[in-house]
C-alpha cells in the first residue's frame, strides 16, 4: 500500500493545529531586511555578562559534560532558595526548586501536571501566547478572558474570570506583571484570584518572571508568595532569561511544594532529562553575583520606559497605559486597525521591529508591542523614527 | 475555603502516575556509596573532547547568548544533512533537520505529533523506558510487545506486533539497535515493520541513535532510511550524546519530511523555544571534525563488549545474547530472580553500578544492564569484580 500523500493530515490534530507564533512571523519578515532595531522579542541588547559566561566556560573546560541531577544541581537549588528568601519575604528551602530547560518548559511541565484531556485552562489576555498554545498541544482548551482597556488602563474583572470557570476548568494562568500589557495584579487582586482558585479547587500557574521589573511602590511587584499558604495549589514558573540577559540559554525553574518533587523530577526526566551542568554553573553565579547587573537592567528599563511613553505619547495618536511592570509598551494607534500591516510598515519605514498585538490573544488585536529593555539611546532613536512615521 | 491537604491528589493523573526511572533509582543508591564504577547509565567515561567544548566557549565569549532559530541554526542543519548524506546512503537537505533539546525531547515532540488523548503506541520491550513514560504523560497508552529471548538471542515476532495493533494505535516506537538488549532489526524486519505501518496508517518513531555502534557487517546498523520512501510516516529521533560524548549537553535532532517543518517548529517554540546558540556551535564542530573521535568511541565499545562478554560468560551463570549493536550487555544470572536486589548487592560488594532490567519493561525483569561504553580496562576491572561476586 502506498504511503499517504499528505503527511500533515496524518498528524495528531492538536499538534498540527498549534498556531504559528505571531512574534516569530514579524521577526522573520524583519530579519530579511536588516538594519532593523529589534524591539519585537522579549530580549535586551546586552549579551550575558562575562562573569556569568565565564562560569559556564570553566565548567566546560573542567569536563562537566555528563548527565546530572534531574531536579537541578544541589548548589543551584540552594542559590535559588537564597535568592527567593532575599526577595520574596519568607524563608525558602532548596527542596522547593526545580531547574528546567527554560521558563517555557516550566510552563509546559506545570500544564502537564494540571491540565489535558479536554480540560480547560483560563488565561487572561492579552498575554504572551505560548502558554495557551502549549495548553492546546497538551490536549487542553485555553479559555481567554480579555482584560479591559480604558481610562484606568488595563484592568482585570475577577467576575469575568469567575464566569469562565466550568467543571472542566483545571488551572488559571496568571502572568503578572503581564507581557505584553504591563498590567500587574494588586495584592487584593491576587487574594481574590487565590480565593477563586481555592473555592473551585483550581491550580494557579503563576508566571511572575517580570516581578523585579517593577515601577510601582516597593522593590518588586506583588506576588502570590505574599498571599498564599504553603499547601495552596500554585506552581511558579520562572526563567534566568530576563534579569541576567540569558534569553538564549534556555534555563528556568519551577517553585512548588516539595511534596510534588518526584512528579516534577519525572516530568523533567521524560521531556529533556535535565539541564546541562555547565549551564547550571552559570546560573549559580548569576544568582550569587548578578544582583548589580539585574539592578542595572531594571534601571535601564525604567528609563527607557519613560522615554518610549514620552515620545509615542507626544505623537497624539498612540493610546496606552503606562506599564507598571515588565518591559513592554503595548499601544494602539488612532485610526489604525490592521496592526500586522502596520508592524511591517514600521519595519520598512521606521526600521523598528514591533510585534503585532494580535499575537497575544483576545483584546490585543488593535495594539503593537514594543520591548524597551534596551539602551535608552536606542529606544529613543527607534521611538523617534516610529513617531515620524506615525505623524 | 482551606486548600487541599494533599497536593498530589489534585494533580492530573497521567503526570502524577508517571513511573520513577528505575535507572535513576539505582544511581541514587550508588551515589551515596562512592567509589562505584558507574555502568548504569548510557554514558561513557570520557568528557566531551576539547575541540567541541572550545567551540561552545568561543561562542559564549562572542556573545552568542540571544534567542535563535527555533528549528536550529542554519549551519547546524546543513552539517546534519552533510553527516547523514555521508552515512545513510542518500542525499539529505537541511530542511529535513530540526535541532532539539535532547534525544528525549525529540521523542516527546514525535509523540506529541502522533499520539495522545487515549490513543496507543506500540513499543517492543525490553526498551529504554522513557518513550513509554513520555507517551503516558502525553495521555497515550504505551502497549508493550516483548521480544523473545532464546537460543537465537533476542528476536522480534512481527506477528505479535501486528496482533497488538488496534483502531486506537497511532505509532510504533522502534529502537534499533536496541537499548538495552542490543537487538537490531534486519533489513527484512525493517521492511516488514514499514509494511505493517503503511497497511495500518501508523507512524514509526525511529530511534536509531546507536546506529554507528554496530558490530555486524557494514559500517552501521540497518536503518529505516534504507527501506523507506520520502513520504512514509517516519520520524527519526537522534542525539549528540553518544557519538561525541555529549550526554550532559541535552542536544538532539529530528529528521522528518520538510512538509512537517512548521509543525515541528511550533512544537519546539511551545516546549523549550529552541537550543542555546553557543551549544549549537559545538554541535557544528562535532559533526564537522568529530569523525575520528566517534570512530574511537565505537572501537573502544567493541573492545569492551568483547571483554565483558568473555568475563561474564566465563562465570557460567550469565545468560545473554552477544549484542550486535548499541553499548549494553543485558544479561540474566542463573538462580537470581530479584534483580533490583542483585543490583544493590553488586553496588555494595563489587562496587559496580548496573541497572536492573525491570527498568526496561516487559521481558527484562530477570536481567541486568551493563553499559560498556568505557575504557576497556575499566570494563575488565568492573566485570572481574562482578564475576567474583557471582561465582
Amino acid at each position: 500500500m502506498p504511503p499517504s500523500p499528505d503527511l500533515l493530515t496524518a498528524l495528531r490534530a492538536p499538534a498540527r493545529d498549534a498556531p504559528e507564533s505571531g512574534i516569530v512571523d514579524i521577526m522573520n519578515y524583519g530579519r530579511r531586511r536588516g538594519g532593523v532595531m529589534p524591539l519585537w522579542a522579549g530580549e535586551g541588547d546586552l549579551p550575558t555578562p562575562a562573569f556569568i559566561t565565564d562560569a559556564a566556560a570553566q565548567a566546560l573546560a573542567a569536563g562537566e559534560t555528563f548527565y546530572t541531577w534531574q531536579r537541578g544541581l544541589p548548589e543551584l537549588r540552594e542559590e535559588l532558595a537564597r535568592y527567593h528568601t532575599a526577595h520574596f519575604g519568607r524563608s525558602f528551602t532548596a527542596e522547593e526548586f526545580f531547574v528546567t530547560g527554560s521558563g517555557m518548559q516550566s510552563i509546559q511541565i506545570a500544564l502537564a501536571m494540571t491540565a489535558g484531556d479536554g480540560s480547560e485552562v483560563i488565561i487572561p489576555t492579552p498575554a504572551w501566547p505560548n502558554a495557551a498554545a502549549a495548553a492546546g498541544i497538551a490536549g487542553a482548551r485555553p479559555i481567554e478572558v480579555p482584560l479591559q482597556f480604558g481610562n484606568a488602563g488595563w484592568t482585570l474583572d475577577i467576575e469575568r474570570i469567575a464566569s469562565a470557570i466550568t467543571d472542566r476548568t483545571r488551572a488559571l494562568v496568571i502572568v503578572s506583571p503581564s507581557n505584553p500589557t504591563g498590567w500587574t495584579a494588586t495584592h487584593d487582586e491576587l487574594t481574590q484570584l487565590l480565593a477563586l482558585a481555592r473555592q473551585h479547587g483550581l491550580w494557579i500557574i503563576a508566571d511572575e518572571i517580570y516581578s523585579r521589573f517593577w515601577y510601582g511602590d516597593g522593590p518588586r511587584a506583588p506576588s502570590f508568595f505574599d498571599v498564599m499558604a504553603p499547601e495552596d495549589r500554585i506552581l511558579f514558573v520562572n526563567t534566568f532569561s530576563k534579569n541576567w540577559a540569558m534569553t538564549g540559554w534556555r534555563m528556568g525553574w519551577i517553585v512548588a511544594h516539595p511534596s510534588l518533587g518526584q512528579v516534577i523530577e519525572n516530568l523533567i526526566q521524560y521531556s529533556t532529562s535535565g539541564v546541562a551542568q555547565f549551564m547550571q554553573r552559570a546560573g549559580v553565579i548569576a544568582l550569587r553575583q548578578g544582583e548589580d547587573f539585574a539592578a542595572s537592567q531594571i534601571a535601564r528599563a525604567r528609563e527607557s520606559r519613560d522615554i518610549a511613553c514620552d515620545i509615542l505619547g507626544r505623537t497624539g495618536r498612540c493610546r496606552f497605559a503606562i506599564p507598571r511592570g515588565a518591559f513592554y509598551l503595548f499601544f494602539s494607534v488612532d485610526g489604525e486597525t490592521d496592526m500586522p500591516t502596520l508592524a511591517r510598515r514600521l519595519v520598512d519605514e521606521a526600521r523598528a521591529g514591533l510585534a503585532p498585538g494580535s499575537a497575544f490573544g483576545g483584546g490585543g488585536e488593535r495594539f503593537l508591542r514594543l520591548c524597551f529593555a534596551r539602551d535608552p539611546k536606542q529606544v529613543e532613536e527607534a521611538c523617534t523614527r516610529i513617531a515620524t512615521v506615525l505623524r
